[in-house]
């Protein structure tokens, strides 16, 4: 099964990614690896997604967070490379959540990035991570990942 | 044009960067990769920067901090590759904002870094990029940039 | 002298690493290149790490702190690589310093992680890296690094 496929079965479907900026890229690749900007969970018609997890969201809200940048990840690969099943690896992802003072449950918000790529890839989908907590995110964010891949 | 002859002609001279510690460096290639430490914006003798985005600085001056950020990146790249025209693409950039809870406006400062790459090398300037925000920095300077670089 | 050699000289002992998430890795291989999850330092039975730089803890300590990411960053690389002297160089580190408003000395902190590197590989540990202040951390830790290495 395709990642697409997979993605099909799962009810997910991917927008087109576009760069906000003539002097930024969606992706960069250079020999295998595609290196992707950064990305916070997209807004849609019914949720816009502005606040700290720990203080606006819960760990289970900042999971779903987590699980929307995934999808928007695999959103901006596919832009950049036509077919997600030129992915041969997620290698590395680092997971900023924007937190209050004393918030330590970073890696369980994180997980909603993680287990989406790896329900979406299997094996290829296991990865390298931090889960960090920042002072800040760009339109106050719950959380912004950037992801490293290896591709063919 | 060299990125050199673009720097002169933009009135902008890079300084010699180099490491202050014995157990960093500059920055180090591996493969056709240039990976530079992070610089936050050099003290001159007219200005030093010390503080906070949304609360010292406004985000233009943000923005100008950022553009600094971008020079100094290539200052450290030059001293490394001798010679800019070596740089085949930047690949992408971690900009990290040292600002108070409730901002926002990371992108914006970080276009300050982006533009100067775009001007100077053009579309090999093009990148991926975050831009974030920090509890804090060394010496509490408003930005730290660091980049990714695919070289000759 | 190997890696191993100069650890156990140092009375350093690596203990094995182990993911905690099925969908995350000690580190991913890609070409030359390996990518360290991120580490905070490890709980001893007399030690557990729970706190700020520049609050709970002294730079002093932050440096041990750091220390200890660094050799537990060396346990993860043994537990992918089998065998340290793979290593060829340490490329890239990031630090992440858990710290209050105002703290503006993330680099002597991150010296612990970096004298470390130095001292266990020699010219092979000297890198490129940043060290800044973040809002939180996993645990409440005082530290998190994240390390790439070119391997043989």
């Amino acid at each position: 099964m395709t990642p697409e496929e997979r993605l099909k079965e799962m009810g997910i479907e991917l927008q087109e990614a576009t760069s906000f900026h003539p002097a930024m890229a969606v992706g960069v690749i250079t020999g295998n690896l595609l290196y992707l900007s950064g990305t916070t969970p997209p807004d849609r018609p019914d949720k816009q997604w502005r606040g700290r997890v720990g203080e606006t969201y819960t760990v289970e809200e900042g999971y779903q967070a987590a699980r929307e940048c995934a999808i928007q990840q695999l959103a901006m690969a596919k832009t950049v490379l036509g077919d997600l099943s030129r992915i041969r690896r997620v290698v590395k992802a680092l997971g900023m959540v924007n937190s209050p003072p004393g918030f330590s449950d970073h890696p369980r918000v994180m997980h909603g990035y993680s287990e989406l790529m790896h329900e979406v890839l299997g094996e290829r989908g296991v990865h390298a991570r931090s889960a960090v907590g920042m002072q800040g995110l760009p339109s106050n964010a719950p959380i912004e990942v950037e992801t490293i891949f290896e591709i063919d």
